[in-house]
């Protein structure tokens, strides 16, 4: 069985090939450049070298978000595209579970946190529980945006060992410093970020579980309306507050 | 800081680029293909996206071994090449300790095993204790080429849980199915094979540390003479003794 795997979701542009447990190839970049002009010239890379029929894939495994709106409609784009053109199945695989999939067989509590910006993260908490010779990933909480205090608090309470990971952590180091009461460690450079690889794996196991979906039925997980949606949503408001008071004014 | 990673010891080619604790780009490929084909265009490639100034690097981080002996002299010639080219130092990453760390952060054993045929493996057995908010890597056992038997019997001697990865994992998977009596698991896709990026990250660490050699100073640590070495031996050994045989039949 063949998945391929692609994360757009942050500043990382990632794809992966993974075939029956074996990490065929991956391609990771995170640099400057949009993902519009990595994504697919990585992809058209791998499937280069490997000479790799892209019908012999069996399902795309897309980082699902949330993230970077931009990057999740890049991703989205790409994965439905490939999955019309090849009439193969998508595997949605939510954005904090590919990243707290990094680091598969600690037995620490795994926190990815994602910079939302105003003190707000993505994040979710998992724990990877024995099962044959591998282990299930479990959330014990789902990913969801929150104040980075809030998460804090919640690790807090559960009074057990954490590993961090994703682009919030250098963003809020300060305040886990300051007020994480638990031991806590962070994920060293080779798996702090989104691996198309780790989505690819986890997206092995989903579609093991008949997790899969249309490329017609695939839609991002934003967690958030984007900025533009919230300002026009907060204008709108703004409006109807004026016409409001102002046909008070008539009626007075 | 900027390290470059370089991984060829067995069937994965890996460049991977990290700097100050962040991965900037990884490629892997884990394909037929051999070495001398793929690992420079793939570097060239991580340039070409990165914009990268090959001269903006502080040091080359290669996977020392042991593993594939052509493997590693390609390795060893790719980075003594660019070392002397560059004038920048090498870090030697010993191969089973950049494969070990790609289970950063899990509390069990880790134990990478690489086929070396004939039921022996190249090993060793890792743990990583906490140090401040990161890990420390030790060598329980250091690197070493062993009978796949004696491996398992000293990790059921430790009777702790133990992590396995590597190529040598399906090929012995019956053995240590009959023969572990401790909890084992093996890692996933994502983590089972030689990762440049693990060697680039752990080779950050050792930089720090000071432990650097310079291109002329590199030499693969192959850990066993090769086949073709290991016959001429033998054959030596012969002779000597058809000649000791001969002379003795002469003074009778």
């Amino acid at each position: 069985m063949k998945i391929l795997g692609l994360d757009s979701s942050g500043l990382v542009a990632g794809v992966a090939l993974v075939e029956d447990g074996v990490l065929l190839a991956e391609y990771t970049l995170n640099y400057k450049k949009t993902h519009s002009q990595t994504l697919l010239p990585m992809l058209d890379e791998l499937k280069n070298m490997l000479e790799l029929d892209l019908d012999s894939i069996d399902a795309i495994a897309i980082a699902a978000g949330p993230g970077s709106f931009t990057g999740l409609r890049i991703g989205a784009a790409t994965a439905k595209g490939l999955g019309l053109a090849l009439d193969k199945p998508l595997i949605e695989v939510p954005t904090l579970e590919g990243l707290a999939y990094n680091m598969f067989g600690t037995d620490r509590l795994v926190c990815p946190i994602m910079d939302a910006r105003r003190n707000q993260v993505y994040t979710g908490i998992y724990r990877f529980i024995p099962e044959g010779t591998g282990f299930s990933m479990v959330a014990l909480e789902e990913q969801c945006a929150k104040d980075i205090r809030e998460v804090i608090a919640r690790l807090n309470e559960m009074q057990r060992e954490v590993i961090f990971l994703g682009d919030g952590v250098p963003v809020y180091s300060q305040i886990l410093a300051e007020e994480m009461h638990v031991n806590y460690y962070l994920a060293p450079a080779a798996n702090n970020r989104q691996r198309a690889a780790s989505v690819a794996s986890l997206g092995e196991v989903l579609y093991k579980q008949g997790r899969t979906v249309t490329a017609a039925e695939h839609r991002p997980e934003y967690l958030r309306k984007s900025q533009a949606e919230r300002e026009q949503e907060e204008k709108a408001m703004q409006e109807q507050a004026a016409k409001l008071l102002s046909e008070q004014a008539v009626e007075v």
